[in-house]
């Protein structure tokens, strides 16, 4: 850590930007612009949508990966992995080091809730907070890919601002969702945490014309978490989320539970 | 819940049996053996292998279900999806209501410490703990589809048994790993802690025939948590490591910090 603080003192972070949508959606370009100014920002993104992948990675096929010129002066790669390997990739094979911080998205679509867990934007800031790189996912809940996005990178380039300035810890993790509509409508960013909140599924069942059955994932996004702290109550509001994320998943209090119960003795 | 414990009273539980490795791996055979006096036993398993696939999920295209005769007397269904696609076919249309209990494994490699969150075993595991579904994944420390599963078969029944009986918490979920060898060698049972270690990752590169790049995922495991109540800790000391997980990923503490800093006001 001090020998990262210490490049960040000398030089301009270097802002690593990937997120799931693919390299040309307008939610990664605009994360560009938004912070271009605060760093050396290098993109290394999906060559395709990897929307829901998760925190998967690729192991039983080879990875290709190919320069791009689609950000004017900034270096940006495409690759054939899911989120997860863009950043393995970019820190071993693009930066040769770890950048200074990692930035996801901006996706189009709310990885609030219980999303965090589906969402290959944020699966890729996980990876990037886990290898000790502070990292900051950022959605949006509108998944029109001609939504306005001028009140999202004012948002983002608060954050991000707040996040270099302060230099916390490595593993800094935030699962970020901004509201729709214009800036003026935002009342503010809270700090959060994850709603009990979820999608109850139903699978569509369709027929092919081989007359042999299909089925299409569904579902019905359902909010079982009534209390006032939760990221959902907080964009329902109008707020902007920030839920600050671990990647340690142990479960203290169950583990308490089982050692008292002396369950496995 | 109320109504979830009349069932299980009246009838012998549904036990969903699910994994990564793909419904014709040795392990999940093992886990069916291991369990199929304890319940009604119904396995929805995916039709390839799906190691590494995290929490994915496939929205952008169909799935496919097809019933399988691979287990005697034992209902099961193989799928074209994810192992979390799995669990969420059978809660929807195989079984038409929520498993007692759901098992994933037996996984064929380690799913100890970071690897909890690349794992499709966990993820599986995960998904059914998210829709209020005791659940329970387990590993083996032995990569070999020839390993001997005696002991690992005992270990499972014992851990099941137990957690059957006390019917614990309806998101109770459990990450199990069994050290390779015989049983007379595994010194007990120990609840634990994920560790922090990982794979310091360092990609391969090749050239193909058409003189173009590819890079495949290699990494070095190490080991950077030196306390004793982590899984790695058991699992090199000969015990079976049970971590209690969760899926409410976020972070208290930072979050009482960063509220504290009053970091974007």
């Amino acid at each position: 850590m001090a020998k990262q603080k210490k490049v960040v003192a000398k030089e301009q972070p270097i802002i690593l930007i990937t997120n799931d949508d693919d390299i040309t959606s307008p939610g990664i370009k605009a994360l560009v612009e938004a912070v271009k100014d605060m760093g050396r920002v290098v993109v290394v993104a999906p060559d395709k949508p990897q929307s829901g992948m998760g925190h998967a990675i690729t192991i039983g096929s080879p990875l290709r990966m190919r320069k791009m010129d689609l950000f004017g002066d900034i270096e940006s790669w495409q690759t054939s992995g899911t989120p997860v390997d863009c950043v393995k990739l970019a820190v071993d094979k693009v930066l040769h080091r770890k950048p200074d911080i990692c930035l996801s998205g901006i996706n189009h679509g709310a990885n609030h809730s219980i999303n965090v867990i589906y969402s290959g934007t944020m699966s890729a800031a996980m990876e990037a907070s886990i290898e000790g790189i502070p990292s900051i996912g950022f959605s949006m809940m509108d998944y029109s890919y001609e939504a306005d996005l001028t009140a999202a990178k004012e948002i983002v380039r608060k954050i991000v601002k707040s996040v270099i300035k302060k230099k916390l810890d490595k593993h800094l993790l935030l699962n970020v969702n901004i509201p729709g509509g214009p800036l003026e409508k935002i009342k503010g960013i809270k700090i959060c945490k994850q709603a009990y909140a979820k999608y109850e599924e139903e699978f569509a069942e369709r027929m092919d014309p081989h007359k042999k059955k299909y089925y299409w994932l569904t579902g019905e996004f359902k909010n079982f978490d009534k209390s006032k702290d939760t990221d959902v109550w907080a964009l329902q509001n109008n707020y902007v989320s920030v839920v600050p994320v671990q990647f340690d998943l142990t479960n203290y209090k169950l583990k308490a539970q089982l050692e008292k119960a002396n369950l496995f003795k």
